[in-house]
């Protein structure tokens, strides 16, 4: 797919995996499911490669997150990581990343993904990419929907519609999209089945040139910026602060017509919390995620990362489905299902002023 | 009280308070209850000295703890710390140290006490000392009996009998010592009361000529081990090791007569566990005794303790009555109500051969 481009979004800051996510380390930096030492922005590059190599990759992130990020993705040309001033939401991420690559192909057709997810059936994502690929290349601004696989109320969903493309594509018309739902709704989504409903996941597939037009049409103050800020480094740092911050769903997709959802069912999962990093982890008999060297006496269900440089022995006796995690500077012990909860314990470090702990 | 000497017992090796305690590093040379940095050791030291300073303490330990416990009692003479050249219970232990308080000086009364056990009542516990020590002086070997607060089946018990020195001393006769009860056993004797049954806590008060002429009837080839030994440390290596392993209770108490105990009742604890350990520190008023930057959210009845280097911030989230400790190499969670089962996670290292942890 010679000018298929690339987007990963990596601004993410993410408390949820506290102690190990910090300011200047989120989620994205961190090896939270697969392999070992891979972050998942490593994976999520990795995992491309057989349809869009590394220097068709444009990766968006924090100003301060720039240098992490490069050494994450050694392969990615310097000039395509973007460093954002400021966090403005993902439409003007999109729009600037879009704009950039207009200028290397204006005939590109560009996928925009999270950097923050994991896909346990790789070939099979890359399937549904081809497939998402070709839906925009006819024109359609597309997303990918996954299939759910329970009544989750804490992701957007996308009501489905009819078949496009008679021609016998995988696409399918996008009713609407549906805010985060109650638990009631969620069920009777889940029920009614993937012809009517998928999770919404933050995968969009354009033609440059589609979403340049979007833009013009919808935010047309986004996209004046973006065409201020061109390449310079100094326009960038002066106007994209400015730009309005709002997300791509509310600011385009919402608004548009002839947007395609193609399904998809390839082991997807959003590393939302250490209750997911436990679920993704290799465990043994008794459900124990450890490292070869700790210690587990009469324990089951427990999640033990140590991330430190000292790589501690961790002993567990007579404890179960508890998250312990160490790194250089803290330890966190939390059972798994009150995982949510850890934002608590950055917030009283920020109340309290120990900000280097954050 | 100028011809009094202390020996310390400062052998012990202890795996009960993993990771903290090490072979290299037992509980003795651990702060484990009491003033943050003093160990326990120390403080056995310290609470002496309105009746004994440290020019007249001897610590008996393994040679293989020499260096750490002489920093631990900077006071103590050199020549007064004396190094076991391998383990041979408490009767050669005494014994030795009895003989070289006699060349100190022959009329010498000796308290023998363990480095390893908590004292609330400082003033209560010294007003004990000096009635065991005047007991002493009239010519019986005493003991100080703890007053029982609970039907403990963990401690030898002693059974009290008639009152001595009609003049209006504290001592009590012997009647006998009782080996660890069964709980039945053990209720009975609360019951009882500390007029009829006391806590044997290893504590021991003697003239030295009255201990060497025991020594010499019932444990005649200790005495005349520790006679040929004199303080001449390459004899010490050959002969100690070749001395009976007996106890002083077993060897000599058991089978004296004349016996007397003091009973005594002035907040003893022998820091048995971590669960000890959690009962005599400072806690909050949800029960959790941890560092001033350890952060506690919703959590109740824990002990933490990050007696590491690197002093991390220990963060717990919703979790109750746990113990969790970090040390350079390790991290233990084990429920208080387990303490006890910390030696499984050290006969796992063992197994495994990792010594260096154990």
């Amino acid at each position: 797919m010679s000018n298929v481009y690339a987007v990963i979004m990596a601004g993410g800051a993410g408390t949820r995996f506290w102690p190990a996510s910090r300011a200047l380390r989120p989620k994205q930096l961190l090896p939270l499911a697969g392999a070992e030492n891979e972050t998942l922005l490593a994976a999520t590059v990795r995992r491309l490669r057989p349809l869009v190599t590394e220097d068709r990759v444009v990766v968006v992130t924090g100003e301060h997150l720039a240098e992490p990020t490069a050494r994450a993705v050694p392969g990615v040309p310097e000039a395509q990581i973007l460093r954002e001033p400021a966090p403005r939401n993902t439409a003007p991420c999109i729009a600037w990343a879009n704009a950039t690559i207009a200028r290397l192909d204006p005939d590109a057709v560009v996928m925009v993904l999270p950097s923050d997810h994991f896909i346990s059936d790789e070939p099979g994502f890359q399937r549904v990419l081809e497939l998402a690929v070709a839906s925009a290349e006819r024109g359609h601004v597309t997303t990918v929907g996954i299939v759910p696989s329970r009544p989750e109320t804490g992701y957007g969903y996308i009501e489905v519609g009819d078949p496009l493309d008679a021609g016998g594509g995988a696409a399918r018309a996008v009713k609407r999209f549906v805010e985060k739902p109650d638990r009631a709704r969620a069920e009777s989504f889940v029920a009614a089945g993937p012809s009517r409903y998928l999770w919404n996941a933050g995968m969009f597939f354009f033609r440059v040139r589609d979403m340049a037009e979007l833009l013009e049409r919808h935010l047309p103050g986004v996209a004046a910026g973006v065409a201020r800020m061109g390449d310079d480094p100094a326009a960038v740092r002066e106007v994209f602060p400015t730009l309005e911050s709002v997300s791509i769903d509310h600011g385009v997709m919402e608004k548009a017509t002839n947007l395609a959802v193609v399904p998809g069912d390839f082991g997807w999962n959003d590393v939302g919390s250490w209750q997911s990093a436990w679920e993704l982890a290799e465990r043994d008999a008794n459900g124990n995620a450890v490292g070869a060297s700790d210690v587990v006496v009469d324990a089951r269900g427990n999640l033990v990362r140590s991330l430190g440089a000292s790589k501690k022995t961790i002993a567990l006796v007579g404890v179960n489905d508890l998250v312990v995690v160490e790194t250089d500077d803290a330890i966190l012990v939390i059972p798994r299902d009150r995982a949510q909860d850890v934002r608590l314990v950055v917030d009283a470090l920020k109340k309290s002023g120990r900000t280097t702990l954050t």
